[in-house]
């Protein structure tokens, strides 16, 4: 650790750490310290996100012991000390993360897909996922690998910095279906975070019209303030008819599916036009039927997204930094680290309109 | 028509006329005529494939009425009349042909990817498909526009050329996958016609190994004849432990899928390796299951393909003419038109190990 | 043509025909009649482009004969008759045009390449370039093939629409550089007009940030009115120094070179960064040199563009109609089309800050 | 260093060190020791590449100082001792090397394309490059980060092997081009080992014709051994003219510019077909002049090629492994590693028809 690092850091912190299934508890435990290529950051925000949920239900593949995991992998912060090798970042320098690190020596990692990694949960040749394989941002400090940082400018708030792994995550499947929708119709099934950033960055890239279904209302309604021209509140209207009565038959040249249900598949399959192309941002946890004659004979191709590689966060930050995406609509409630039971509380049941609930650890 | 035509060219012609439900009569009618850009084509070849068999059962979308449907969209021959504006061909040239012909007015069209027209059997705007929309080669000369003609080298006999088509398709789809898979692994699924051009196309194009799986060692040994470095009899070893444990548990790069049946889609989708890709050259008549958990956690997307679109007939007649692929292999059988009959019998119950069958109309 | 043409279209019309070099008079000709795949529009605005000036001094390869050329490329109107199988328009659309119709047979124009066309002004095998090859718009009718047309919305006015091909041009610049430019960072070498729209596309497309290099001050100034972030005057800074200066030493990820100049290409390649891409919008009437030891030690290619291929024009079209780009600021002036002497020399010369001049032939 | 290293391995070893501008010294040093996530290797076989020769004359950017470069990039051997984390490779492995290793955490590197490191030659950081930046293969024992090392099959030759950056540059540049070469026509310039690798690479790609353009007779029988179909010696002929003739004026797909001379790019730009694109595979070492006019309105590119990025060696040990490709008409000489002096001689003046050259420090 760099000894320019200022002495005032403390040596231990509150952390809420996963004891096993569902059980947390907020410890005070060592402020961890960076290796060479690492900064040691101070979180100020941290937002919970639904996988979260999924790893206090029952581990994930490659998910690190009970006693030792912290959860939190959407977070910002502020850089307080810096590996040896470093002089990428500064102390004091405003940041935001992806979540995951590469091994490096996969052949996924070399080409660019580090989300993809073959050694993925090995942290032994290198693979790290903060909040899942490696300590998270349920804490006052994390470690991070340079690689997964990313400055951002005094403008953006850390709570809506907090949120750009979930751009990024849209913005790899965008340049996965070839990166170029200007002038395009898009359709986002499902109005959650993952939905919503997926709406503003076509926005932002300038498709032709972004519509957005879901049964939300209030969802619905962020979705008309991050910029959607269309929305189709599908509890009132068949969102198949809007789509062909509003393209003269044709339909969208991509649907973006991020509800994870039967009902979304088929109407990204059916809503798609001739050679256009599905996005799959949801991950359906069980098997679900798909009408690959329809996929065939109209050559549509289904793309599926593991995380936010190639680079595409540091897309997402400029989109944050110069204002072309704002997700401050999505940051909905926020809660000092030591309230995480209410925190979870309310993003779990969707209390107030919750969309994205933020943990505040300095605070 | 170019008065250069031979006056020997006769007024009329034997065809193979589709009258009703799987009812065929053979018939003399009049040598169509050729447009300004259009060639007559006299036809020495043309392969039986199974959507004819389907064309016959039951019209397909597009399909011209009884009367005037003549099947036959696989076939070569020598050039024997020009349209006014053609001077790409000379009469007496030795042609193969594609099946499609796009509107050229429509996006896809535009865009090359003609096969997926959006005016698909729409002749007014110009939309043809010989043996489908437009009359086919079960019939002794055929009207062509000059965008579905190649020429071929004396090397190249008519019999293998009929069947470039096949080629083409499964070109397209790899140029979908992306086109560079030298040095990768290639799994691919189902002997038939398709999938075994797809697999000398993978061995031409210097796959680091092609696998072919099937339940028909006639067809396996077919497969060795093209190139196959490692064939699969799936009723007596597992394909997905054979793929696993020559890879080391990783999979292939890209599975073709060309069984349309639910274990071959499943096959597909545990046998590709994270990142890798899964093209569907088979059409499935219903709704399949996918694992989408599986596909989306790996990062592994399902291209279709639609036809023989974006010129690549023209790379398929290239890799038959320089002898990178043989097809011959496939053709097991021929037969006079005047025996169409036994000819589609023969291919309907694959007597005699028969995998193409090719009517000779000028025999 | 459609008998629904209303009967008040007139048999004759103004057009400006040249006669020679530099020889251009007003006369009064017939009404061109729309082929079966055609609209006839009654022109209400018509850009002059620089190879408007090129054409008058000596033609170009493919031109047609003096006394039949009519100029004008970049143009819009109302549609006011249809050919025979046109169901794609109706009377009264308010529409744009691009210039260019491929042959539609070539292996280019199969592709979508169409700007390219191999056959490239041969009228009998189809290819088409009102304003060059076939008549243009310095008339008050023309025939546009409808793969050349475009509905436009009412909020667009037809002088701004009648730049559509510039934009075109730089939207199929952007596809060859690979179409994903959110977050880059853009340096734009002269401030032109299809510079400004580089820009503006640029900035449209969600680009890190866009930086515009000229030595004048009024075009950087609109350029400020089109969203660029930071004009360069290269008479009083250093284009180089400010790039350098701006991005750390890193350089812009892609140049696009818009002034046809030796100096302008040697900035295009010292400020792009490794692994970066230069697009060369302007086309360099001599030889110019290149410092290859810089670019192949760099790994930056040089990608060249010729016109609005692949439906480029279509998306240029919704980035107009959705008011993200805004090419108003580049209309500087306007004149009825029996001025087009003055409006000509005031577009030569520049006067008055022209930088796109418009004749409007219904006045 | 994993402690199931072989005892035999001896402490020192014989190495060519660089002391100065052209001053080379064989010396006795300590055997290198693997990190944690190297392998070392005993070199059997390295190959005089021309940039040795540069490096001897002067300094490359990055170069280790006198007294430490030791030259030799191009190798193989044998794997002798494990870093702590490795079991991807295991003692006793045959192997070849790729020269380059990214620093990892640079744009570039993290996107894949890691011979465009934009931290090249800074150690600290972890960017290496055998032969130039760290210790390379005028040696016998090399130490190699495991990203840089392939396994080769038995049947592959040591000598062969060494060939393998060569390739996998060729297939980076063909990458580069978009990949799917087959069906296409290729001309090559210059038939030194990369012009020659190229040529062969693109035969195994199932290009439709490969043409090779020298003036070296004896060079260009290497290529017909290697597959070109046709090559030009252009002492004789004009290259030019053989290939318009040969493509009916149309000129070729790709152009693979590897000759590093005006008249080279001269004819790439002229040979080459509109929409066709140009690989700089040779490094011009002043300013050439490039007819950007002719580029521009026939929408060629030039594209450019650093080093063997994106895991190309991979592909390419797949072509030497299974045959596609044939190195060995390349390898003309042999030498001791004692014998350095004339083997750099006989590499330098290409005696005896000299192409490759290979060092054996075992001997």
């Amino acid at each position: 650790m760099n000894n320019l690092s200022p002495p005032s850091l403390p040596s231990t912190m509150k952390a809420v750490v996963l004891l096993g299934p569902n059980r947390l508890e907020m410890r005070r435990i060592p402020v961890p310290s960076p290796g060479p290529d690492d900064v040691l950051i101070r979180v100020e925000s941290c937002a919970i996100c639904r996988s979260d949920l999924g790893m206090m239900e029952k581990p994930f593949p490659g998910q690190s012991p009970y006693g030792e995991t912290i959860l939190g992998h959407e977070y910002s912060g502020t850089v307080v000390a810096l590996g040896d090798t470093v002089d990428e970042f500064e102390i004091g320098d405003r940041v935001t993360v992806e979540a995951h690190l590469g091994c490096g020596r996969c052949r996924n990692c070399r080409l660019g897909d580090y989300t993809s990694c073959l050694n993925y949960g090995n942290r032994a040749k290198g693979h790290r996922c903060n909040g899942h394989v490696t300590p998270g941002a349920y804490a006052q400090y994390v470690v991070n690998h340079i690689n997964t940082v990313h400055k951002i400018p005094d403008s953006l708030s850390f709570d809506e910095a907090s949120l750009v792994t979930n751009l990024g995550c849209v913005l790899y499947g965008i340049e996965n279906l070839g990166g170029y929708i200007a002038g395009e119709r898009v359709l986002v099934i499902g109005a959650g975070p993952l939905g919503l950033a997926a709406a503003a960055a076509a926005n932002a890239l300038s498709a032709d019209k972004v519509y957005l279904s879901d049964v939300l209302a209030d969802r619905l309604e962020v979705g008309k303030k991050i910029g959607v021209q269309r929305t189709i509140d599908a509890s009132a209207e068949d969102p198949l008819e809007v789509i062909l009565d509003d393209t003269k038959g044709l339909g969208v040249n991509y649907a973006i599916e991020s509800s994870g249900t039967q009902a979304g598949l088929d109407l990204a399959v059916k809503a798609t036009c001739r050679n256009g192309k599905i996005l799959m941002l949801s991950i359906a946890h069980k098997p679900l039927k798909v009408d690959l004659e329809n996929l065939s004979l109209d050559d549509k191709d289904i793309i599926t997204n593991r995380g936010e590689s190639r680079a595409n966060v540091a897309r997402a930050v400029s989109l944050l930094a110069k204002d072309r995406v704002d997700l401050r609509p999505l940051v909905t409630h926020g809660f000092p680290l030591d309230e995480y039971e209410t925190a979870l509380a309310v993003f779990r049941e969707r209390k107030g309109g919750a969309v994205k609930v933020i943990l505040h650890p300095q605070e």
